[in-house]
Order: structure tokens, then C-alpha cells, then sequence
């Protein structure tokens, strides 16, 4: 009976396993069938965020989380980002044949755990099994919509010279948890993933302003590539002071000791956020009220003198240019 | 610069490669810039139709299809079947370490072809990258959203007693396609998968009648498994006659020689509807006049003598119980 441990061939097939599989596993964890058929939904507008990511980290389970939660809050920041309440979410596995089920629950229930947490309900599914030695544990596909009130506009092109640039909390978590965790290190404090929903951080942030041109969760390349693309997409130049990042001293620790910038890290628990100057204290001061964001400070701001640039304040007091990441510095890290 | 023909780690990085990559390859194909961010789609209704399903279909490249027009045409037929109107997808890219990027190119055109011919938008995408040997070329996960009209429903608790079975057309051909290009048979005439949209059949069905109770594709597990989740959700007992069943000579051919069932393998550009007596051939008239309908016929009945069963009334007289695909008989078909 040592197979029934284990996902199957069979798990994928559509036929009976599949649906074991369903009723024992997804249904009483996403209390739906989640079976690859459509969910019929209502959402309480007609302008809405729509967007998807997969989801290959390595290792599977992390200080601080695992690809579940990661799956689900990643997209539920997506979308938390384009200025959307997330509402409704879709789950696609693909499953190496072999793969533990008892993995698979605790993957589940961190999903329908995240889920419950930001307030949003996963309403579709589908299961594939490849043969093992043909995918690596599991890769999980998240899509996501979210209702988006008239009014509400998230787009570098908002972007105004003079504006104010805000991040949410500490760089670095994520990336480094990862990496530490893949190659058997461990740091005292424990550096622990941020993998977190950031929309009720968001609803927060609007209640204090509607001053809120863009906003983007920095993760694959870091704050780094993050603002760099957003420079670009603006036209504007990006400056930020050095001692004002948020770099946890771990981090630091780790980074150096690794050969990371903090700067290009991945992040999963924080946004950047570009306001108009006049709000920017009312912003943080709101995001500080939240558990999610205690950490938020202003990091910089925009001008007209390079435009598409990231230049950074260093500490010496000299500028540094921030580009974007080139080539791979943590493969699979979310 | 061998290295520049094949897929890299670094273009699932966030950074420099995937911007070119979106750019060079992902925008000219979808008009869009495919990147992980959230699309902002306007919706007819608010009441919408919600799906997602993975492709790991091997090999990548069959006859008739590849993984690209399956994966698009698979979500769009799943929001069909359930009465909606399909309007925007999302593409989640798992690609692995040194996939010719020349396939890369192929597979989103045939996207793109596929998309078109749907009438459908691919708004927001993702590329992840895993090393060579954690994934198997390139696994697809594509979700979608259509618009429900008012009134339409689907759903096997509406399937009355006396109602009629229609399928769309031929039996078989995607799950033959794809064994055979996978054992290096040819069969003359060539076997085809029958990948395809569906939306439009769907729409003309529509036109014909309001008294469609209920759709499925019979994808994975084939007809059988298809028609034994609709006898076990109506509770009702499903009887389809042998001799109704449009299984192509070739298609019976391959089967004797493979070993395989036509009624448990997988279609990919079909539909099984069922509707009320009185109008089963008004609308099998209708799909006879669409490309994707010509060889629709009524296929058997719905009654109450044996709840939750599928009976097969062979062509020697006798009658068969039907069961749902057990263990995995085609691994891997889409």
C-alpha cells in the first residue's frame, strides 16, 4: 500500500484517482470541487485586474512558508498592487509522479490558510501528473481577478515629478530565506520568508489618500530591477537614499556573506509605492497603523534629471546607477 | 553564441533576459507585454465564467496541434461548455533550461493563431525558468474568463428524465494523435487531434435553442468518464447506443491495434450536450451547418432506471455498464 503515499500517474488521469484526489484533498480544504471545470462567479464591478504567475520554488518548504502560500499571496499581491481587491483565484498543479501526498496536504492547507487570511476564495482548479523525473515535486499556478473601483488608476504613467517613493518593510526576507534554506544554512535570528497578502495594507493606504499614482511589489530582481522598469515605463528618474532602505542587519549579514545585494533580492511580503509629495507622511503614518507595514518609510524621489534612471544615494555620499538585474542570481526562488 | 538559440535560467530572472524576451518574442504574438503584472479587461456582465487548466501534453508537437493551440483552445472550450462567452486568458510559462527558442517561437504563435481564431485576448502572462531536467520542455497553464448571459444556466441538476445526449463529432482523434506520435506511428489516412474552439459551435447551439440543461468536453477519461460524472451529479441514468457513437474507421483501427478504448480516450475539439427532447434535433440541425459540427448527432437518453449508472446498448443487442476511467491508461495527452 506504500503507492497510495504517493501521487500516481493515475492522479491526472480525469478518471477515478482524480477524483479521490479532489474530494479527499482539495474540496475540504478550498470547500469547492475545484475539478478543471469553471466556477461561476460574481464580481461587484465590470472593470476588473486579471493576472497570473507560477509558481517553481526550490525547496518546496521555507522558513517562513511554502510554494502554497507563496502561490496564493503572490497573486493576491498582483493584484493588491494594480490597485484591485483580489476576490477570486484559480489553482493549477503540475505533480511529479512519486510526490508525497502527505506534501501535498500540507501544501493545501498553507493555500487555504493564506486564503482565509486575505479574504479571497479559490473558486477553480486543475491537477496534471507528469512521470517522475519530468517536473520537480510541484509547480503551482495561481491566477487571480479583483474588482477595481472607477477612480482608481495604478500606472507609472500617473507618475509626477517631485513625487514621493515609499516601500512597504524590510528588504532581503525572502530571497535570503530561500537560499539559506537550499543550501543548509541557518542564521540566528532566523531570516524567514515575508511571504504575506498585502490587501488589506492597501485598503489602508487608500483610505488615507487616493494620491496613489503606482504601486508594485518588488519581487523576481528586487527593488532594484522594480524601479528601474518603473523609471523607464515613467520617463523619470528614480532617486533613492542608501541609509534610508529598509535592510534588516541579518540580511546584511547574509548577503555579505553570500555575495547577494540586497537591492536585488527577491521580496514577497512588501510594496513600492509612488504618492504625491503631500500625502507621503499621511501614507506611511497609515501603513504604520497596519501589521504589514510597521516598516514603511519613504526611500526617495522622483525628478525630471535622468530620465529612465535609478540613481542611488549611497552612504559615502557619492550616486550610484541602479540597473536592472542581469542574467540569474537565484533561479527558482519563487 | 549557441547559448542565445536555447532558453537560459536568467530569462525567468525578473531582469534583463526576461524583458527581452517578453519583448522580442511574447508582445509581437499577443499584443500585449505578457509581463507578471495585472491586466485591467472590462467585462460585459458581472456575472462571468471562471477556469484554469496546466498542459503538459508529450510530446510538445502532434499532429494537428501542439501544446500552444491545445492550451488555448482547452480553456476556451472549458468556458464554453459552461454557457460563457470567452473573453481574455492568461498564459503561465514553465519552461525548462535549454528549450530551443525556436520551439519557444512556434508554440506562442500557434497561441496567438489559436487565440485569434477564438475571438479571445491573452492579456497577462508569466515565464518561469527551471533547470534542465526539473520540467520536460515547456508546461503551459492557461486560465480564462467569459461573460454569463442572464438566464444561462449549466448544470447537470438541470438534466430532466427524457432528455436528449448530443455529441459535436468524431470520437478519439486527439488521444490517437498524440499515442501515435509518441510510439512513431503513422496511420494513412493520418489520425489528427481535434484541438479546436468550440465557442462559436456553442453560440450557434444557443441561437438554435434556450433549452440546452447541460455541456461537457470529454477530455481527459474520455466520453466514458464524462458521461458517468453527469449520471452521478443528475443522478439520473445515461443510455447511449453503440451504434450512435461517431468513432472514425481510423480511429478504430489504431485503438484494436493499441489496445485502446475510443469511449476512454481523450478528445480535445468536442462537446456533449444535453438537452430537452423536443429540441435535440433543431439543434443538432444547427451544429450540422457550423465546421465544427457536422458529424453531430443524438447519441442516446437520459431516464430515471438506474440512478447515478451509463449504459451502453451494444451494437450485438446487449447493454454495458460504464465506468469511469480507472488508473491512467494515457498518461500525459494534454
Amino acid at each position: 500500500m506504500a503507492a497510495m503515499d504517493k501521487i500516481l500517474l493515475g492522479h491526472g488521469s480525469g478518471g477515478k484517482l482524480m477524483h479521490a484526489l479532489i474530494e479527499e484533498y482539495f474540496s475540504p480544504a478550498f470547500g469547492n470541487k475545484g475539478a478543471g471545470d469553471s466556477a461561476v462567479v460574481d464580481v461587484p464591478s465590470t472593470r476588473i485586474a486579471y493576472t497570473t504567475d507560477s509558481y517553481v520554488v526550490s525547496p518546496l518548504f521555507f522558513p517562513g512558508g511554502n510554494i502554497g502560500d507563496l502561490a496564493v499571496c503572490g497573486t493576491v499581491n498582483d493584484l493588491s498592487v494594480a490597485g484591485a481587491e483580489p476576490l477570486f483565484l484559480t489553482a493549477g498543479f503540475i505533480i511529479e509522479e512519486g510526490f508525497p501526498l502527505s506534501d501535498l496536504k500540507k501544501i493545501i492547507a498553507s493555500m487555504a490558510a493564506a486564503a482565509k487570511q486575505a479574504g479571497i476564495a479559490i473558486v477553480a482548479g486543475d491537477t496534471k501528473v507528469v512521470n517522475k523525473g519530468k517536473a520537480d515535486g510541484v509547480f503551482i499556478n495561481t491566477s487571480g481577478i479583483g474588482s477595481l473601483k472607477g477612480g482608481i488608476s495604478i500606472s507609472p504613467a500617473n507618475i509626477l515629478d517631485g513625487d514621493s517613493v515609499i516601500i512597504s518593510g524590510e528588504l532581503g526576507n525572502h530571497g535570503v530565506a530561500i537560499l539559506a534554506e537550499r543550501n543548509g544554512l541557518t542564521f540566528d535570528p532566523p531570516i524567514k520568508s515575508d511571504s504575506r497578502p498585502l490587501n488589506s495594507l492597501v485598503k489602508a493606504m487608500y483610505k488615507a489618500t487616493d494620491k496613489i499614482r503606482f504601486m508594485r511589489d518588488p519581487t523576481r530582481g528586487g527593488l532594484a530591477t522594480t524601479l528601474k522598469e518603473v523609471a523607464l515605463e515613467s520617463g523619470l528618474c528614480i532617486r533613492i537614499r542608501e541609509l534610508s532602505l529598509p535592510v534588516p542587519l541579518p540580511v546584511k549579514g547574509a548577503c555579505s556573506l553570500l555575495g547577494l545585494d540586497p537591492l536585488y533580492v527577491a521580496n514577497e511580503g512588501i510594496l513600492v509605492a509612488v504618492v504625491g509629495p503631500d500625502v507621503a507622511d499621511t501614507v506611511v503614518s497609515a501603513m504604520h497603523k497596519h501589521d504589514h507595514g510597521k516598516a514603511a518609510s519613504v526611500i526617495g524621489t522622483v525628478d525630471r534629471s535622468a530620465p529612465g534612471m535609478v540613481l542611488l544615494e549611497t552612504a559615502a555620499g557619492g550616486s550610484r546607477i541602479i540597473d536592472m538585474l542581469q542574467g540569474e542570481m537565484l533561479p527558482r526562488i519563487c
